[in-house]
């Protein structure tokens, strides 16, 4: 056995080093590559996908597989052996599904889109876009028919970012999560509004950026071990446990993309550095699931960054930092950032508005995949459910349908896992205050040692050895469900908004 | 044939695929990588360099060159198809010789090699790096003798860096270049030495890294197919013809560190930037040999960038930029950034006395080779020769023998190729200004357009389709030659010293 599990680590190890580099490959492209760099870019990454996909379908590596199977069930299924061989096998079988002529048809499908995005979005056309979107949902559609054993057709996508999550079960935590949130909103919205005007004036850019630095380092980002950069559209990524990188965004004139963006990523960057060592080029050092993945990054962003306690330390300081904010009170300051307001755009939506914007994607999707509704119908579509959802309409289509690439980079089956993941984080934060019962106090003293050591004794360290469900389960002794969010918006707006 | 080509096409653009992202791996560790991510990067690039090694050295590539070498024969020589043909084959005919044994191995001893070299270095004590100098000097030796056709060991080695160049041949020019550049810091030094310590006092750091882009702007560096970052020992890089990027460091209290280096660097880029768009992913888009690449470098840095007429453009910006020079004259700057001053760091030397570095490293890496000197003899010997050569001996070996790299890294039978690049750029500079006679006069006015396009035209658009005697051959008319570099030297400093 220690022979075979060497050879299946040795081969993980290799398809692991690939991933990174081609995760640099992309990282570059995102921060400091020359616009001349592009189309080598893309025979590069090509290239590194496929010797990916080779070594993750080959039939060495099935073989391999099949003789551990019956080798580890005798282990403690929760080993690290055991969940090595389940993980990959899961992987393997679902990959060798998938025809290498459906992978190459997909990459150039999604690269020609994504261009074609980028020319819809800046035109507002989603005429351009929408040969596109159809020969993506066309794909996706037949990426499912390889998977005839899920319940429904979209299943099988979900399962690629949320491993072994159904259809139904997202339908039924959304379903019940969804009137409470309109209800919420319908009643801040009879409310006298807060004033957020403060956040939007002239901010130094270098001073922001410093600002974003010292919280961070606060919150337990190891420098020896990542590093932040600028980007467009700011994300995390990595090329080990070791090398955690982060980006972010200044806006010169609103304080809130770098404040709440530098901790979203940093709260991503926690959890890519917080694995066992010996997780490391298995494959197994990534996050459980995307959902987890950003109930790390809203746990830091929200349940963290946006509350009164962690204000209460850092006000003071950004006060310093910005002396136009010296006439604005902490608790106008408090009130300013965590403003609801129904708006178009949903990476800039606010907590108690976020999850609609999610579950019309969601919905949208799954009609789509269930070929319901065409892509030529997304545009109408769109905006009669920002209407119902959100009473808003937006004023043109890059506003609306164009707003988000995802699905211009075939990321269909993704959009739920931003929602999941935020009700992981308040499923997390109750159990949390119940074993760390003065971790209020600790937040209003700027220390975060004990919270960031509960998240990397309890979820961090695992890795990927767990599903999200199992993992949630495991840590808070319930599968994720939508109570503990809704009571902690409920909370906060009645206070905010004087329900 | 057309089938043929296609197919070796295709192996190269992996291959060069697989090359450029190994040169990201290393540009980012050099640049940003945090040093957590140093133990992952050297699995990263390991890899790449076994793939590198599987594709260029696998049977097919060789069955497929076999066969093609009779269908080209009939080409004209000089197209890119029979280029492509002979200078593939050439390198697969030399790595198909080396056992991936020997590969693994050599990979491994330089690994160890440089981490025992930091370590040294900075306790000045040899011993340490002692053992792994004997094991690299055993495995080049070896190397070498995979090659028993060639006339001396060494050559096998130069080869490498400079194909088809004779260890003979290379002794040749240096005998004829040895005691007349002796000659030359002799009579300097009976004159009164030149002023330079205006240039050492502080200039600020971000004022001296616009001014060196505001240069290479001018060169041609294009922007949109490169960028600049710093790294403590500059280099250039390549991720394609449209992504060339270079590094450059700034010291706080000597400017000539940033100018001339930064210059430097551009030169490489310019050549890299410049080969035709055809050879793109062939392998024959790179130099045509160090020495070729390095008579770039140094013709930017030294025959424009040292000159009187570029200083009359850019001395009056200079001073605009960094007032503490206003009551220099553009005489005694130039002439301080001329100083000769014989000196113990070979990358801070002058141009008359820098070959006689080079020289020195040769000779010791040629008794090394041929099993005449032992390891443990090279400080001293090292020391004698510097005595001998420059009349100056370091204090320590930190300064002496351990000042480079180089050989840490293994890479024996490279340094002559920095001497040959000095007497290329002096050839190709007196053909240029006899095919553009009013070139001075152009730099004196902040032009290098035609200097640009003829180098374009001459050199850089062949890549590596010509061995460098062959370029240099056609371009100049003559072979590699050291009289046109003397003679510039002379007349050079002839003014500067009045000699």
């Amino acid at each position: 056995m220690e022979e075979k599990i060497k050879q299946l680590r040795d081969i993980l190890a290799e398809i692991s080093d690939l991933g990174y580099t081609a995760a640099l490959l992309g990282w570059d492209q995102q921060t400091y590559m020359p616009r001349g760099g592009a189309e080598a870019r893309g025979n590069q990454l090509a290239l590194l996908e496929r010797l990916v996909h080779e070594r993750t379908t080959s039939p060495g590596l099935g073989k391999l597989l099949e003789d551990l199977k019956p080798i580890v069930s005798g282990l403690d299924p929760d080993s690290d052996d055991a969940r090595l061989v389940k993980v990959t096998a899961r992987g393997y079988d679902k990959a060798v599904r998938v025809p290498t002529r459906h992978v190459v048809e997909f990459s150039q499908a999604t690269t020609l889109g994504q261009q074609a995005w980028v020319e819809a979005r800046s035109k507002s056309d989603f005429s351009i876009f929408r040969p596109h979107l159809e020969k993506i949902v066309a794909l996706r559609q037949e990426y499912a028919s390889f998977f005839p054993n899920f319940d429904h057709p979209y299943d099988a996508l979900l399962d690629d970012f949320e491993p072994n999550m159904k259809t139904a079960d997202v339908k039924t935590i959304f379903d019940g999560l969804r009137p409470r949130q309109v209800e919420l909103i319908k009643a801040i919205s009879g409310k006298p509004q807060v004033d957020d005007s403060f956040l939007r004036q002239p901010f130094d850019e270098k001073k922001q950026l410093d600002f974003g630095v010292e919280i961070i380092s606060r919150f337990g980002f190891d420098w020896k071990r990542g590093r932040q950069d600028k980007a467009p559209h700011p994300f995390t990524t990595s090329f080990s446990i070791n090398d955690v990188r982060i980006t972010t965004r200044v806006a010169p004139d609103f304080l809130n993309s770098m404040l709440f963006g530098t901790m979203h990523e940093c709260g991503h960057a926690l959890y890519g550095m917080g694995p066992a060592p010996e997780l490391e080029r298995t494959g197994l050092e990534g996050g459980a699931s995307l959902a987890v993945h950003e109930s790390q990054s809203r746990l830091w962003e929200n349940l963290v960054g946006r509350s009164f306690p962690f204000w209460q330390y850092f006000y003071p300081r950004l006060q310093e930092t910005f002396p136009q904010l010296a006439g604005i009170p902490l608790e106008k300051f408090y009130k300013g950032i965590n403003k609801v307001q129904p708006s178009l755009i949903r990476v800039e939506a606010d907590e108690a508005t976020y999850n609609l914007h999610i579950m019309l994607r969601l919905e949208m999707e799954i009609a789509l995949i269930e070929g319901k509704v065409a892509a030529r119908d997304m545009p109408d579509l769109w905006n009669a459910r920002m209407q119902e959802y959100l009473g808003v309409t937006p004023s043109d289509d890059a506003k609306g349908v164009l707003q988000d690439m995802h699905w211009s980079g075939g990321a269909i089956g993704y959009f739920s896992t931003y929602a999941l993941g935020n009700l992981i984080s308040a499923q997390l934060w109750e159990k949390i205050n119940q074993e760390i019962p003065d971790l209020v106090e600790q937040i209003r003293q700027g220390k975060f040692e004990a919270l960031l050591g509960w998240l990397r004794e309890k979820i961090h360290r695992h890795g990927a050895k767990f599903e999200p469900q199992e993992l949630v389960q495991k840590v808070t002794g319930s599968k994720i469900d939508p109570a503990p969010y809704l009571g902690y918006l409920n909370k906060k707006y009645s206070e905010i908004y004087d329900l």
